[in-house]
């Protein structure tokens, strides 16, 4: 059986720090889906097509690796994707009791379990709240995002 | 001297956390009142009709507990109904830095206590904002919330 | 029926921090009991004796407060007192964390309950630990403990 | 070399414990900039202009304190006044993990450091979103902010 | 390539936490190793001998697991085994911080990674320090360790 | 008048995150001391003169830094040098706790204040526990610690 993971997010932007959690887990398992949930209640700095287009860039060499959108909850997406398994990063203790208690009713609802990996050091303040507010100040984000000028501001 | 406690939220919705921690405090009050805050400026999921009708489900067999809405300021209410502790649970270190200023900027305002129980391990995981994300994707709230078929959903 | 508590602890020593949560409790209470644990396998800094003349010295006004010394299992002594809650303040996610586990096995064990209080804001630093080093290196403690002269220091 | 300062937050309100960050850092720095950010997207409870008028009051005393308002990024406004540091306070693991994550991105970006002082322990509690809860809800502010009676809530 | 996990630890005792650890890693691996670390100078409650008969009764059952016991770092012992994974549960935010090191260290040391699971709500209380606690005391431990009835207490 | 600030620790070892923090410190500062605890109930790993001589190395072409040894309370030593800093970094919510606690101790019993930087992220996971740990099973501690080679172990 193919063990599939799915890397849930909204990605706004994929920062160096998601990047290097789909790297550090795609050892174990045969196919990594990272999955960009959209939500039309929500605004997002960048536009879709090119957090698509970005995300596409950092894999492009890497066959294991697919880029999907989704809609709904996560758990149904990856019973679709036959996944069991959701896979995050943790930067610090405020990310972990939010994972926690995601990934306890996720499996409640599921059965799907949710693996996690430390955050590497040096990406551990890497923040896409603070990207996204660096960036609409016109700072720059090279340092925290591989291939940032792929990346399209939308237009309101 | 009546001991009056008074649990107060939104219960947006009221979850199998907010329910057992107001029968695990039963015991200590004569009177429990469930204080549904009502703040015309935040969007709730569930119609306050529906919220209220839930919670006295769960709770009509229980002559201590009433359950009342307030506007404005939660230990003005305490003052009102003569209630000297407000009660709440914990469930994670988030919460508990969140609960201990409120806590402690309400006791500076008034005097009033807020005690705490630690949430029941298996309900720790329930959060109110998850909850709703999986009810407005049509997942099944089953195991978080004890009657939910009552909650009707606002109409916007 | 009698609402007693139990407030558990070594108490080397009994700080401001812990007479301030005996005297915030008190009106919830019929009885609350200080029950100084002992541990032959332990080291204090403060002989048994002049801890409990010091937490006697605290509460010598106070009928509703009894101070008892106990070995074995906190849960035990409290059955034996027929006492159905524990009383425990917390400072900081640090305390918080260790006393949700340790309520939670209790509840677990013998059904009784934890209730908490959120430290007072100005004695929230008071720590024993640091007190006792204090104390060793000829500090005054007089800023975290009330009439600390009474308490004797261990010849070994 | 002048050893300069920036306190940049958008002070709505300037709290008891801001005021009091600013009168402990003093005797280390030259000059400290309380550096009132403005951000056109984002809503204020009270006018900038008696947030500004509020924290001159605060400081009319104190030479070295100056106070300005900015936009765009908080590491640009200091290297335009050669400020070296930041400064802020902390009071819990909530604001901990916010300004750590914050510290190390402005480092990254532009070198400068961020110093910060543990809030002194009765002004911990103070939040300045539940202050402007309880103003909204015509509560007394005094014992969070002084001269609050300055503040004048925005009219929409 | 094999897929091989090591799980260190004392395990004294081995609790129902550490037991839903191994079983809920098993489907991702191709063998797990429960590794009890010896360290000559740390007293144990339990002999080594009972320790490992208690591990060995749970998963007598499960060829995919073994059980073995290894002296000095943990990392050398992982290569000795061709294991490029460390499997651990995380309860709470003290655990957290504690792993979030070691796994950072481990990684630094060998490019060895460490997965993690969010412990079974029901099991985020149990901590072997506590376990032993009661033990000590001759308190039923049955809630918190399976077949508990097999570990020895070492005598002195 | 002089700026002097005191690093304390029994720094056992000095790691790459206490030589970061002394640097990243140093040019808010005429002085800053490296303050060597001496506690004789302590065991150290390293002899006290390899851990000097340890530290002498590191700053030898600093001569804003000196390194010496103290018995008793920190602030006491504070006193004596008429420094009116301590100086420490915070990696995690854990320290950050427990640092806090000792800062408000400390300014409460002297006046003396505590700065606090947040540590350099890639050196966050350094922990002289674990350090030691790795030392005493012949690990490569060189990722941690600098001319660690100079550190001598006791002889028992």
């Amino acid at each position: 059986m193919q063990r599939i993971a799915v890397f849930p997010g909204s990605f706004d932007p994929f920062t160096k720090g998601h990047e290097s959690i789909v790297n550090r887990f795609l050892p174990l398992f045969d196919q990594v889906i990272v999955a960009v949930g959209v939500n039309s209640t929500k605004n997002y700095l960048f536009t879709l097509e090119s957090r698509l287009a970005h995300i596409q860039s950092l894999f492009a060499a890497q066959p294991k690796v697919s880029i999907e959108t989704y809609q709904g909850l996560t758990v149904d997406f990856c019973k679709q994707k036959k996944a069991r398994y959701l896979i995050r990063g943790i930067r610090n203790t405020t990310d972990f009791e939010f994972e926690k208690s995601i990934a306890q009713m996720n499996q409640t609802l599921s059965g799907i379990e949710t693996l996690f990996l430390m955050t590497d050091p040096q990406l551990a303040p890497v923040n896409a709240t603070i990207v996204r507010e660096i960036k609409k100040n016109n700072g720059d984000v090279g340092a925290f995002v591989t291939n940032n000028q792929i990346l399209i501001i939308q237009s309101k």
